[in-house]
């Protein structure tokens, strides 16, 4: 990603998680390499097992990376916010450096540390170390508002997303051709993707009893009119939102060709995710989307082919929070954004599932897929 | 990674595991997707933001994964295995699943847990919640003979891929014909490394002045007859293990064309590697190696034009423990495996590097690359 938004949204996160470290009476937080570093200076650098870290306290944030990879700081804010940047060599404690900002800081001497979720074992014990007794929580927990609720400069990114990966699935029908394989019609979605987004994420085609299995990709099984076919889809864009849309589709374009059950279980499905998107508002839990469509879809006996989370939220990655699964007592809140996509699968006949990604407004949601629903 | 060791090979390794844990009273480890599960199961899975986890104790194996991740665990020796595999669905607390073994076992109820270095804050932090108040150690630090010392089959395919490296080294000579771009070269050295290993892990051609900045890769700068050049390579062998291996050559082969500054240089630094390497052998630190580069380099007034650590383990990661570096107090061992690569570093002007991965035999150490190491 070579794009950035304007150094003052990134100042201005910086300055939301100040805020809400001084209102939780967290001392700081501190942040590794991957999408909540990107989040809050614009930098994707990777410095591997050696630590690149940003640390936020209440009134300072400080950068450390190798020395040797400062460089690739450039491509960022970091030099344009009121971010103290520090190189560290080869041997010198690089933790310590990390933790400084926070064990000097003026905050609350009991005050927990949040940290990024990527850091790992090796980082995350290594912390706790400097900062015992202070507990330790995962920042992007902790700081939920901060990482989940979007601002308008990354809901833009989404609603543009969404309307990239659209334009995409409105050329599917013409690929699914009788006599093609998955693998053909794949290929063709993958130029298709690039033509609007700077990667391709994922594209997965599951015909007929391919279709049933939701982690299958694409395969050499030929497309047979009349076969349903799950197409899931997306790519990453501009300065580094991803798109996800699932549709189901039918080889020709005839539902009537589809055996009676395929129609009347994808019914179901399209009542159930309809459902479930008009019950995302603010105040309700993500868990309670979940049981929505699950609870639809196993009254109409479906509940055993329905064995995955209804959703997972979307941004600078792929998968984070929220996740729409039962278990998960988030509370919605304006600004958050995933994908509502149950699907309904019948082991070795056939599958389906429909994916939208929703931002929660003051009052429900908007949809960022706008593309026909229906079987087609 | 498609090849696999024969099953027995994972089986006395989950055995040595397990007779480790007995022997340093730990109650067990949890290992997350990544070289260390690969070492342990010969299995590359990943699932993401789901947890995908071993758990080993004194006495029992579990591998939990997504159920809709479990058919990817056929690429690898699991099934030959003595291990419980659990399939968990969204909603399910994996990690009461991951941690079962250890909680309801019979080892030490004091005992300390290892977790894998691959996972994250997320993830540790939910394990630690669970095991508390048990302490949580770094797995490859906790059982440092296990990850660190390799057994034959692994210095097999060492010696092997040292043997691949070695072979493109010595085709990059004719390849640096002033008049070419480092991206050229780099191209080149890209076709030759795919020849004898699975992937291309990195190309590094750092020639004048880039050769002074060790993260340098390649660009568009032409070679100049008497440039000196650093050649940084590596790729991914066989069943998954790394080669990499540093020459630094002189375009048009004649050093007599070299700043005398540059020779006089070079012969510091070929002189402090080959002390390194000598120094190498059971009973002494990590450190010590990194020191004994160090001070020859040093004495000779380069210290602060070598900047870098003088070396990194090896083997189904590219960089690992034993870090050969100050502070790092690690007592080699026989079948221990690293690099021993020292640099200096004039900037804007040239710099040089000389690599070779070595394993700790019993009195002293095995060298795995054997091209010529003077400068041509």
């Amino acid at each position: 990603m070579s794009e950035l938004f304007d150094a003052s949204v990134y100042a201005d996160r910086l300055g939301r998680a100040q805020g809400l470290l001084r209102e939780r009476g967290l001392a700081g937080i501190v942040i590794g390499p991957g999408p909540e570093l990107a989040y809050l200076t614009g930098s994707w650098t990777s410095s591997h097992e050696r630590l690149t870290a940003l640390t936020v306290t209440p009134t300072k944030s400080r950068l450390i990376a190798p020395e040797t990879d400062l460089h690739s700081l450039a491509d960022s804010a970091v030099s344009e916010l009121d971010v103290e940047v520090l190189g560290w060599a080869d041997g010198e404690n690089a933790h310590a450096l990390a933790a400084a900002p926070i064990l000097e800081g003026e905050g609350d001497a009991d005050g927990a540390v949040g940290l990024g979720d990527s850091l790992t074992t090796r980082h995350v014990l290594a912390l706790q170390e400097l900062f015992a007794p202070r507990e330790t929580k995962v920042a992007a927990l902790a700081l939920a508002e901060l990482f989940t609720r979007k601002d308008a400069a990354e809901i833009e990114q989404l609603r543009a997303a969404g309307q990239a990966i659209d334009a995409v699935h409105a050329k599917v029908p013409e690929l699914l051709r009788a006599g093609r394989t998955e693998a053909e019609v794949a290929a063709d979605i993958d130029k298709l993707i690039l033509e609007r987004h700077d990667v391709v994420d994922f594209v997965i085609v599951g015909s007929g009893p391919n279709g049933a299995n939701p982690h299958h990709d694409f395969s050499d099984r030929v497309l047979e009119d009349g076969d349903m076919v799950v197409v899931d889809i997306g790519g990453t864009f501009g300065v580094g939102y991803h798109s996800d849309c699932t549709r189901t589709y039918v080889v020709g374009g005839d539902p009537a060709k589809l055996p009676e059950e395929a129609r009347s279980m994808y019914a179901v499905l399209a009542e159930a995710q309809e459902a479930a998107v008009a019950a995302v508002r603010p105040g309700v839990t993500a868990a309670s989307i979940d049981d929505v469509a699950r609870s639809r879809i196993t009254e109409a006996g479906y509940g055993e082919a329905y064995f995955h989370r209804t959703g997972h939220g979307i941004g600078l990655s792929t998968h984070e929070e929220p996740f729409i699964m039962a278990g998960n007592d988030l509370v919605l809140e304006p600004g958050m954004a995933f994908s509502v996509e149950p699907g309904i699968y019948l082991r070795g006949r056939f599958g389906a599932r429909i994916e939208d990604i929703v931002v929660v407004t003051e009052d429900g949601c908007e949809r960022l897929n706008e593309g026909p629903r229906e079987l087609r």
